[in-house]
């Protein structure tokens, strides 16, 4: 789980938060979780050379978020394949738990300096695995927890 | 259609485009799109008080985008009920066509006081009919065009 | 003091920290020093109608971050005036304290309806006050901490 | 001369266009002048590996940018060195010329490999050459045009 504030320059001119927003925040949850990695998602990306490029993202926003808002982050994995992975992101209010998007992504592991994928390597895999979930469960969208 | 230089700041560590910048591209498309209507999406917006919160977002990604490419957007309207649009936005790469990323897009016109939906305002059903292609048109995605 | 780890899309296409982006670090920096207050700063903002428009700011660049990187942020105020405040941001890497960035930060406070100054508030003025340092003080621009 | 719209993400949750922004459209306006290489600033940070690392910026703020408005942007060289650059941004509201913001940009030319400073290409010092001004000239800040 990670928290992140919404911050004063998140918001558009409407005053909620930027919808492209929320797949930042799902990329800032996924560096929170590769951090259990030894050097963690930079080391990943910067000296091993392996990324996560996002072949497919389907996002249902349920719920605002507004400045002064607090968002709480769950990633759950729903399939890991030989270099494919389907995780899903729920983003909620942290103050009364609305659940505000959730986000259902793929990504491929793939080696950075070609984008050809790889197999998961073994830690990511070790990591990613301690997260599965059956793909039935978690959140009812737009129910609070 | 609408082309948008890929800018210095757009990449992300792995020298990609980030890709939450694809939905701020799709959003910068919608702009040049409502620019048609008598005072743009700014008057739409901050004066009459509509906007036009996103529903869904459903991305395939094709190809990167780099520093130095010029993306071309194209916006067909795919379905117009009373308060929802569902567009597809088209990413392109300016230099070859190739196709970039495709962006399933449901968004409702709501009072932006409330968000309440609120019908599709005739000038925005004007112009967005214009734009209405079926279904099952529109560019094979991957394909070079 | 605040801590930040710099994030997959915070670098440019040359792999560095986009400049823009340390003054986004500034204001989240001040963002987590307002927190002292009652609500914080969106409830300043938000709820009370009272900003800290920026007047001027100096920025003197002297290492830059990487992905990978923390930045370590302090702030200390210079001075104090009837509604307008200076401060001097510190930004540092914090795996060896080397000072990437200073930034001398004028702003007032000011009515978010208006724009027009108001006396700074007692609860920021006190929470500012215990911030304040002599100008010739703070860390030597470009000297490792 | 630039011309850049304020974007929807571009303003803050004071309605204003959050103050980072602003040296986001200086690049923005330096990548606009740049086109006028050959291969413009892509080919000369991707291909040539040079690039225009900041060194200091001075911004005065004399007034705000809202949605809807349309950013202008001018820029002045004020001292071409061996190897650095110094430059003023103004940024006005289009719609009546007022100075939003004025900017002291100083910048040097520097290997992207070892960020270590070369010699102005000449290419590069031929466009900049041609915008030259004595340092006394200029808008007046805060002054309408």
């Amino acid at each position: 789980m990670f928290h992140r504030p919404i911050r004063f320059g998140d918001v558009d001119a409407a005053r909620l938060v930027f919808f492209p927003r929320f797949l930042e925040y799902c990329h800032d949850g996924l560096e929170a979780l590769f951090a259990a990695l030894d050097g963690g998602y930079p080391h990943l990306t910067q000296q091993r050379g392996v990324g996560i490029p996002t072949v497919r993202v389907e996002c249902d926003f349920h719920a605002p978020l507004r400045y002064g808002d607090v968002a709480r982050l769950e990633i759950d994995v729903l399939a890991l394949g030989r270099a494919s992975v389907t995780v899903r992101h729920t983003i909620r209010r942290d103050a009364d738990g609305a659940v505000c998007a959730t986000v259902r992504h793929v990504f491929v592991t793939a080696s950075l300096a070609t984008l050809v994928p790889v197999p998961i390597p073994d830690d990511v895999r070790d990591l990613l695995s301690r997260h599965v979930v059956p793909a039935s469960a978690g959140p009812e969208p737009g129910a609070a927890s």
